[in-house]
């Protein structure tokens, strides 16, 4: 039976427990033990209520010299302390990963900090978003794509870790997510397309919008569209915050692409006379595209 | 009992029809005949068959005449014609409204195109979205703000129509909606921030992501956050060409603050460095502001 140490009880750490332990119970008989960590004693006290863990550690040395397998589920910027704090403490067979929202920077600081020989493989959940302790549930990553991110680059030619891959796709399954094997820079250019510029975009738009003098008409106005357009700016600020600061050239990249776009956009509708339709051919490649991408 | 016509048995028409029905049998007597026009002959027979109106009429020029309420439920850019077909059918004491999502053009129209002293009210129901007939159903409208728009600006001298602007009310409230007196340019000018901008924001993105190398396998890592940031582009694409030709300097106003405002947010994202907190600041207000205006 393995151990699994979960560094960081929130939303996405406890989920994971409760995940685990939930399905120790399907099968009769426990697949895994986990232990947990968190620096709020409130948190550590929740979890083990919850049974997201079996022991909720006051030491995330101790928890980081027990796993065999350590999961860092803190917030992207605290990853770098913990990683240091914890190197010269992991036996050498223990696999580490993380559930942060980049990777090529963690990737970076995990051959940084801990010591030769050490495992690590970056991991990303597609699923959580906002929400604590409180909203963790066992379910959270059922049918979500689970990245592996083993490598820093589609070319590195570092000797893949096989026995680690396949302890993180079973813990993986163990989730009910479904592993996806991808780079650290492809990911970061991946998420900073469809997550780190969404949210950026619905923080520009609330941020036009809602500094209006026009403000209060508008709140009688806005129904279901102005809601969806703008709800990834309801996100966690230090999240996005922290994504921000370690996925700067990708999000800067497609921000680039998407300030050309919007100036391609302004000119059709100077433009359009509603003879041209090249407005109308715009709208439906992008009613198409959207289509296609989300079937 | 009055008798109101529907022109255009489309989402919009459909279910006013279907709203002033239902509303008939929960009173035991019915408050309003329904009679209505569509080009399209299946249309007609289907709304016939749902009983979205009492009669189909093949004429439109009928219903135009036969009717105390007209309501111009077509596209926008339908309006103009069909205000210049009725225009010397109507009775003058017939009261004439729309449904478009844009209002200055369509006062301007039913100015120059209907004879002098007919009685025309814009409006606009806050709720439907893309569909059609089929989609059409009774609550659509339940809850919803339904614009009254009588004059063009919020300093129009034009004499108000109280008659009219109560029987107006009388029917947004037969649809289980609530009537908001708004001047067009006001109306344009919101609806444009708050519908016709993220629609624009939402089309742009997917197309600065949907033509990308990666985006086999974005797919692969899109879930609720791009999907709801994008859906706006789902819309129908003739609506909002439409939209954008009738809403053109409201719309390029927002457009203009808009890229102004994610230059601002790119300039922060090359300074921010973890400690001057300006990004934090901003993803701060961002949510805060979104709540505000949707609570």
């Amino acid at each position: 039976m393995q151990t699994v140490g979960i560094l960081g009880l929130g939303l996405i750490g406890g989920s994971i427990g409760l995940a685990l332990k939930g399905q120790s119970t399907h099968t009769g008989s426990p697949a895994y033990r986990v232990i947990g960590y968190d620096s709020d004693p409130s948190r550590r006290q929740q979890a083990q209520h919850r049974r997201a863990v079996d022991l909720a550690s006051e030491q995330m040395i101790e928890v980081a010299q027990q796993a065999d397998v350590l999961i860092l589920a803190t917030p992207v910027l605290a990853v770098r302390q913990v990683l240091a704090d914890i190197a010269p403490h992991v036996r050498p067979t223990t696999l580490i990963t993380d559930t942060a929202s980049t990777k090529a920077a963690v990737l970076r600081w995990a051959r940084e900090l801990l010591l030769p020989g050490a495992r690590f493989i970056g991991g990303h959940p597609m699923a959580g978003g906002t929400g604590s302790l409180e909203d963790a549930h066992s379910n959270l990553f059922l049918g979500a794509t689970y990245c592996l991110v083993p490598s820093l680059a589609p070319d590195a030619d570092d000797e893949p870790d096989k026995d680690a891959l396949i302890t993180m796709e079973r813990l993986i399954v163990a989730l009910g997510a479904q592993p996806l094997r991808i780079d650290a820079e492809t990911h970061d250019r991946c998420v900073a397309a469809i997550s780190h510029l969404p949210f950026l975009t619905a923080a520009a738009l609330v941020e036009t919008v809602a500094t209006s003098d026009d403000v209060e008409m508008m709140r009688q106005l806005a129904s279901s569209g102005f809601r969806d357009a703008s709800r990834l700016a309801a996100g966690d600020p230090a999240m996005y915050e922290s994504i921000a600061l370690t996925n700067r050239e990708a999000i800067t990249l497609w921000l680039d692409a998407y300030l050309a776009r919007l100036q391609a956009v302004r000119q059709l509708l100077q433009a359009a006379q509603g003879e041209d339709e090249a407005l109308l051919t715009l709208f439906k490649a992008a009613r198409q595209h959207r289509q296609k991408m989300l079937e």
